[in-house]
């Protein structure tokens, strides 16, 4: 089941940490050959903070716009064969009904062979009904997202169409496959959706780059056994460092956000 | 500018007919080689329904389920070249904020060079902007959509989230780079919304297969000038024969569902 691998990777890598693979052209150390760079750099990475980490959870644009699809497949691909412990999260925020959700669906859990992936909530059940089929996989829904404008439509109402999210999910998550997206840039709002799923777990964006406030998070969104959350950082960690040390300062960058965090928790 | 070359497609064409590009490898006729199907029968539907339609919707999720990514960009430029004032929709519905929507942006209107790119509206302006950044493209955001549990979300306050949205959508629309999708089969709520956005296009999918009533959607979704509307078809035209003369059949179809609109209107 998903949320038994999840809790397995909390506890044997002692981190809620999720490192973001986000691979940018751009930033890529030039060191790196170009034939199959994402590739490259991001199974880099992997292997520079899976000791930090509990969850990879690569980002689909990045991989999409470069028409790099085939080296996204292979680098989960890799993640399963060499550290089958960590969680796969594909992070592609999918959200369409009926026939074509099952194609979502197939797209995310057999040709990406990801863990969970992250829906948009906007059209309903039809949209994650599709991928709760996959009993041995999750889906991960937004709730709150960490920019500033979700305000107008998550959060304009009473009760909050973030809280009905939430309360909905909720109801879905009988087989243990739903985990909601709460940005760490509210962490009172976080803290209203612990409050309402239990123990369900949260991905939470907006740490680093976004201003998020890591002790309010925790403070707010553990549960009782002092995890429940799944802390993600993309650049801070990818690109702690641009030159042929980036694993190594990648390495660190997790290891130190591992730490923060338990020191806090 | 996107406003132009569908007001172009609809005059041209006479037509508010939208071809639905849904390739499903058991449906497509058995006399299609394997290697390259979904390009060889979508290129084939293209031209036998190019004189009946103002517009094509390929569908990604179709594509994408099966690894056929370079088949769907080689579509839409098989589209461009040869009939080249259809308007291109990519039916996508992405939704991310910052630097991944960029590339999402990057994906639709560079990798795959499609006209617009439908949107879902749950992150806000931050998700959409990176889109309107593209001068010469056009937004579809997600409004009302056709399915049954659409409802708990989006009209479930007053006013209803779906009018909100086609209120802000307005408000984005000053470069005539919006369009929004509303189901055929809500069509006193396509009325509403027509009444809001003035004569901003509506892509309408639901008729057919899901039932949308195509009088009541023509009732109050026409604009004054007679046009203003979208209107989506796919199953009902692309598998109307499934023998060798599948193409024959799919011309049939998109003429009959063309003449029927234009009866109407």
């Amino acid at each position: 089941m998903f949320v038994d691998k999840l809790n397995t990777a909390w506890q044997k890598n002692e981190s809620l940490v999720c490192v973001g693979l986000d691979p940018d052209a751009h930033k890529i150390p030039a060191h790196i050959g170009q034939e199959r760079h994402f590739y490259d750099f991001c199974t880099a990475i992997v292997d520079a903070t899976a000791d930090a980490c509990c969850a990879f959870k690569p980002q689909f644009a990045h991989f999409a716009a470069a028409g790099r699809e085939n080296e996204l497949a292979d680098l989960i691909r890799y993640i399963r064969t060499n550290h089958p412990h960590h969680v796969i999260i594909l992070d592609a925020k999918r959200g369409d009904i009926g026939s074509t959700a099952a194609y979502y669906a197939k797209e995310a859990f057999v040709r990406y062979d990801a863990d969970t992936v992250t829906l948009n909530p906007y059209l309903g059940l039809e949209s994650i009904q599709p991928f709760l089929d996959y009993k041995d996989r999750g889906v991960t829904i937004l709730c709150r997202t960490s920019n500033a404008d979700s305000d107008w439509l998550q959060n304009s109402d009473e009760p909050p169409i973030f809280e009905r999210v939430a309360r909905r999910v909720r109801e879905w998550n009988s087989t243990g496959q739903c985990m909601l997206v709460t940005g760490a840039t509210y962490p009172e709002e976080l803290g209203r959706v612990r409050t309402l799923v239990a123990d369900m777990p949260l991905l939470v964006p907006g740490i680093g780059a976004q201003g998020g406030n890591l002790a309010a998070v925790l403070r707010h969104g553990l549960t009782e056994s002092g995890n429940g959350l799944v802390i993600s950082s993309s650049r801070g960690i990818l690109y702690a460092g641009q030159g042929v040390d980036f694993a190594e300062a990648a390495n660190t960058a997790a290891l130190q956000l591992k730490a923060e965090i338990n020191t806090l928790r």
